[in-house]
C-alpha cells in the first residue's frame, strides 16, 4: 500500500508502545489498528510494517507498506473503508496485491524526498508544519551548486548522524536539485538509500551554502572525508517529505521478462 | 496595522473572557498582549480593534486592525518586535500611522475574501486546516455562471445568518468569481460588506451547484426573494480567507487631492 500523511501530529512512522503508559499516536500504529479491525487480523498474523522509519514530524506522500491478509473483501472496496476509517492525517493512495517474495524494505532501490524552504521574512502561518522557515534570502544558484556536489557515489557519513549502526555509509545519490518558486525552495534528493538524518542534513549543509556560511569547498570536503563536523546543521523534520518509493523488479517479474 | 493569522487555532478574531474562567485563545488577544507588553501601555489607552471579527478557524491575509499610541519606538521597529513577539500563527504584513480619524471598521469600503476548496477524493492532510473538502467532482463552468448571477446590488438576507441586527441586508458584490488550479476550486468574493456568515454560505451555494443538486434558477431566486432556504448551507470556517479590505481616503487625504 501506498501511504500518505501530514507527520505534524504523529511521533513518527513507527508504533511506540512505551510499557506501562499509552501508546504515542504514530503512522504504523494508527494504519495498524484499522487494518486489524477492518480484516479483523490478530496484529501477529497482519505482520504490517513501512519501508521508511520517517521521523517525528516528516511527512509523506509516497510511504510504502505491506501487510498479510486472508480477505474476501475486494480490493477497491478495502481502499475505500480505509480512506474512511483512517484519519484526516493519515490518506492511503495506492494499494495492491504484492508478489509473495515482495519485501518493501529490501526491495527499495530508488527513493525521492523533499525538502521545502519557506524563504521570506513573511511567517508561514497555516504552512508551519510544511515548511522550513529561513528569513535570510538564499542565494539558489550557489546552493544549486553545492547540490550538485553531492551527486555520485560517496561516504556520506559526513552527512548522517552517528551511532545507527549501519555496516556501510556509502550510498548513490542519483538527483539533488534545487527549485525556487515564489518564496519556497525545495531541494529534491534521490538516491539508492538513505543515512540517518541525511536528507535533513543535506537541506541544512544547502541553507548555510545559501547564506554563505559555508564554502563550496568545504561541501566537497564533507563529501570527501566524511567528517559530520564539515557539514551543515540537520534541519527540523517539518520541511521533509518523502515523495516516492521504486522497487527493484521481483523474482517473479524478473522471472516473466 | 495588516495582520495576516492561521485562524486553526483561535476561537475567531474577537477577545472572549468568559468571566470566572480562563480567557479563550483569539487574535484579538493574542496581539492586544503583545501591544501592551511591547508599548507599556493599558490596554483602555490603547483601544486595539479590527475591521472584521473572523469567526473561529477563519483565516486572514490582509486583517486590518488600529491602535492608539505614544511610542518613541519607531515604526520599522515595532514591526519587527510585534514580528518576533506574535505566536507563530500570527504575523505583522504592514504597519503604519493613521491620520486621526481613520476608523477601520467605519472606513472600509471594499474587502476580498477567498474561499477554497479541496476538489479530490485524496484528503488535503496538511492543508486540512485551510481547505474545505470536497470528494465528489464539481463542475467548475456550472459554478462560475452561478457566482455571476450573485455580482451587484441585492438584498443578500437568503445569504445570511439570521439575528446579526443589521439594519440592512443589501450589499454590493464587486466580483464574484471562481479559479480552478489543480486540486483547488476558489472562490473570490469582493464587496463593500458582508452579512454574518455570508461567504461560507455563498462557497455552500455554489458547491451544491456544482454538485448539480442547486439549479441556477433556484440561486436566482435566492438572490431576488432573500429567502435563506434557497441557499445552500454554510460550509466551514477552514476554506475561508479575508484577503483584503481597503478604505476611503480619510477627511485629510480627500482635502489633499
Amino acid at each position: 500500500m501506498t501511504l500518505a500523511y501530514d507527520g505534524s501530529g504523529f511521533h513518527g512512522w513507527q508504533k511506540q508502545e512505551p510499557p506501562g503508559r499509552a501508546p504515542l499516536r504514530t503512522v504504523q500504529g494508527e494504519v495498524e489498528q484499522v487494518l486489524m479491525r477492518l480484516l479483523r487480523t490478530p496484529r501477529e498474523t497482519l505482520h504490517f510494517f513501512g519501508a521508511s522509519r520517517t521521523d517525528t514530524g516528516v511527512h509523506a506522500r509516497g510511504q510504502v507498506a505491506q501487510f498479510d491478509a486472508a480477505t474476501p473483501i475486494p480490493i477497491e472496496r478495502l481502499v475505500r473503508a480505509l480512506r474512511d476509517h483512517l484519519p484526516d492525517d493519515i490518506d492511503v493512495r495506492d494499494l495492491a496485491l504484492a508478489p509473495p517474495d515482495f519485501d518493501a524494505i529490501r526491495g527499495a532501490r530508488h527513493k525521492q524526498y523533499r525538502y521545502t524552504i519557506w524563504n521570506s521574512l513573511e511567517k508561514p502561518l497555516g504552512l508551519r508544519h510544511q515548511v522550513y522557515h529561513a528569513f535570510v534570502t538564499l542565494d539558489v544558484p550557489r546552493m544549486a551548486q553545492a547540490a550538485a556536489l553531492l551527486v555520485g557515489t560517496h561516504d556520506f557519513a559526513g552527512f548522517s548522524a552517528a551511532g545507527h549502526g549501519r555496516t556501510t555509509t556509502v550510498r548513490t545519490i542519483f538527483r539533488c536539485e534545487v527549485v525556487a518558486e515564489g518564496q519556497q525552495i525545495q531541494f529534491i534528493v534521490e538516491g539508492n538509500g538513505f543515512l540517518y538524518n541525511m536528507v535533513r542534513i543535506i537541506a541544512g549543509t544547502l541553507v548555510e551554502v545559501g547564506r554563505d556560511r559555508l564554502s563550496l569547498e568545504r561541501v566537497h570536503a564533507a563529501v570527501t572525508t566524511g567528517d559530520r563536523r564539515l557539514a551543515g546543521p540537520t534541519l527540523g523534520p517539518e520541511g521533509l517529505c518523502l515523495e516516492w518509493i521504486r522497487y527493484a523488479p521481483t523474482a517473479e517479474e524478473a522471472a516473466s521478462v
